[in-house]
């Protein structure tokens, strides 16, 4: 029997519930393929701020960097907001990106048959989305030094970031998309603001002289504005999309809307080597926190990634996702993506239909 | 009689043809409203550059620096793409942004009733959308220094620029959103990234401490990677938005394909005096630049922009733009807004339409 070491980190909001839902489902999806998990279970965010202050502890990050996969809630809350800066739940995902390098951040989003009326754009342009989204997570504006808020020599306050990237940190990150594409439909469109930006310039040219290695990739370049409206004219034009930190968070976010089920969504972010993180797209929910009404699909699949991408277990992951599609086959449905004539359940009860299925 | 001088800046693509229509139907709604126009037309973008070498040659420069207002149409095509950094079309624009001190940049995003079909989005969330983008345009990102590309102590290949904004750029935007907002429904959503960066953190606060001598307006904060999905999911929830030049620019863009018909959004960009500059919002279009398919309504919606804001000629501009509903509700499109049961113009004919209205 293979045994691998799971650090489940919780967070904050929704996060308990839909980690202890998808936990129970990657256990059983496991063991079915003979895969046994010893599930280690650590604090971050806010949880961690109110139990010891910091928002990623030592002993937390040490469990995760020792894992050999990480799997996470959602982190944040009201509660926290007003915390200053270095006190805030959304350091912990700062330090853990950064710090176990998960450069790569996948974020698919693709509008399954049955949930295609969730989207508010209309059906014969959500039909048939599929996406995967390569953002790229430890560099550019988010890490950029110098930054910060100072009295300049007018005595005048300013606020200043650096967007910054070297040429291995766009190398690498490129060729994850490529390869992605290459295992999808073969369609890399790398999107940039090349018109403006020095730092754009570079990803450019940096990408551009990657594609003759990837002769069965077709690359394209798309200027970030126009991106954003593609999304919405057309957003079955895409296969794979490649972007820098800020662009991938706004891109991503904007093309998981378009699937109109972002509590189906789930991520992936990795390095070289070491642990990946997985964690759903969406957020930690404070206002529906405890209540039993989350959607635990997007973290049931964030498991199924781990999988896959974490584990290279691709047949108890293809297990999860055959699953869950299984559950919406049968009509349960949270009510985020409840429509009439479907079966409206909690939280627990999707897993528990999950589960059944797996 | 008040004369007006007005520089025309007709630039590459569909620009001259749009621009030619909206000149007249500005002659003709400013001549029944007493006011006379002396129109300077000047080369800028590509057209500049292959008549004299440079994006923006100084007399063209000169002519927009010491007219009343700027009307420009577009600018840029496949044929100057691969140009050097300084000899691009779009220098054109920073140029004059950045000379011109435009610093506010207002785009409004509005469905009309006749045109709600040609949203993406699904008619019940697309109706009745209306909301203004106040986009900073002087600053951040696109100007910041220090800004390159250059080989890193490592020999490595880096490339960087700098979002900067000072206290009183971001004050000065603010005012102008606020104002906005408070002739508009009194709704002012802030967008940045102040979870992330510190140039959002000055942005946040200053634009929050703006707030109490605004008490008629109510003002939010929204991190860019919601907004982005907010516009999708409902994007009715928006009245005046502010943001930074870089998110504004994506945003706008992104709100501007909810409407479904950029063919039909003009734009003011604004300093604290001087000559202001009024134009679409689409680009040169050269695919079907010279064959008489644009549309110009977003021009002549702009040259109303360019009465009312530029020149404050309300009712001049009151003119231009009941013509235009007028027109629409004769049922003449143009290609691109085209539907079944109206009636299929060029851009000369949409313009001689027009004309007739006002
Ligand atoms: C919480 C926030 C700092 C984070 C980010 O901007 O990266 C989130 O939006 C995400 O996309 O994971
Ligand atoms: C052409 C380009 C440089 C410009 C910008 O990014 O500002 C355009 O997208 C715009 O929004 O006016």
């Amino acid at each position: 029997k293979k045994r691998f070491n799971i650090a489940l980190l919780p967070g904050d909001g929704i996060g308990p519930e839909v980690i202890s839902v998808a936990k129970n489902v990657l256990q059983q999806a496991g063991s079915l393929e003979g895969l046994e998990f010893d599930f280690q279970e650590m604090p971050v965010g806010g949880a961690a701020l109110d139990l010891v202050g910091v928002p990623l502890p030592e002993e937390s990050f040490k469990a995760a960097k020792e894992s050999d996969a990480i799997l996470l809630g959602a982190i944040g809350g009201y509660k926290w907001d007003n915390n200053e800066k270095h006190l805030r739940p959304e350091m912990a995902l700062f330090y853990l990106r950064r710090d176990l390098k998960v450069f790569a951040n996948l974020r698919p989003a693709s509008v399954l048959p049955q949930l295609v009326d969730a989207s508010t754009l209309k059906r014969e342009v959500a039909e048939g989305v599929d996406m995967m989204i390569v953002r790229e997570l430890t560099g550019g504006i988010y890490f950029g030094e110098p930054r910060g808020i100072k009295i300049n020599e007018n005595g005048e306050e300013v606020g200043f970031n650096t967007e910054f990237y070297a040429a291995h940190e766009i190398d690498r990150i490129a060729r994850v998309a490529f390869e992605t594409a290459r295992k999808r439909r073969g369609k890399l469109c790398s999107v940039d603001k090349a018109n403006v930006l020095d730092a754009s310039i570079l990803w450019r040219k940096r990408v551009t002289a990657l594609a003759s290695e990837y002769p069965d990739v077709e690359l394209s370049h798309m200027y970030v504005d126009n991106a954003a409206m593609q999304l919405i004219r057309d957003p079955k034009q895409f296969d794979t999309i490649v972007t820098n930190n800020i662009f991938g968070d706004i891109l991503s976010d904007e093309a998981s809307m378009i699937t109109g089920s972002i509590g189906m969504l789930p991520s992936a972010s990795l390095g070289v080597s070491g642990p990946g993180l997985f964690e759903p797209i969406h957020g930690s929910a404070p206002d529906i926190a405890g209540q039993d009404k989350a959607n635990p699909l997007a973290t049931i699949l964030s498991a199924a990634m781990l999988l896959k991408y974490g584990l290279g277990e691709e047949k108890a992951a293809k297990r999860i996702e055959d699953a869950v599609l299984d559950t919406l086959n049968k009509g349960f449905r949270t009510g985020d993506i409840y429509s009439p004539g479907n079966k409206l359940v909690g939280c627990k009860e999707m897993g528990a239909e999950v589960l059944k299925s797996v």
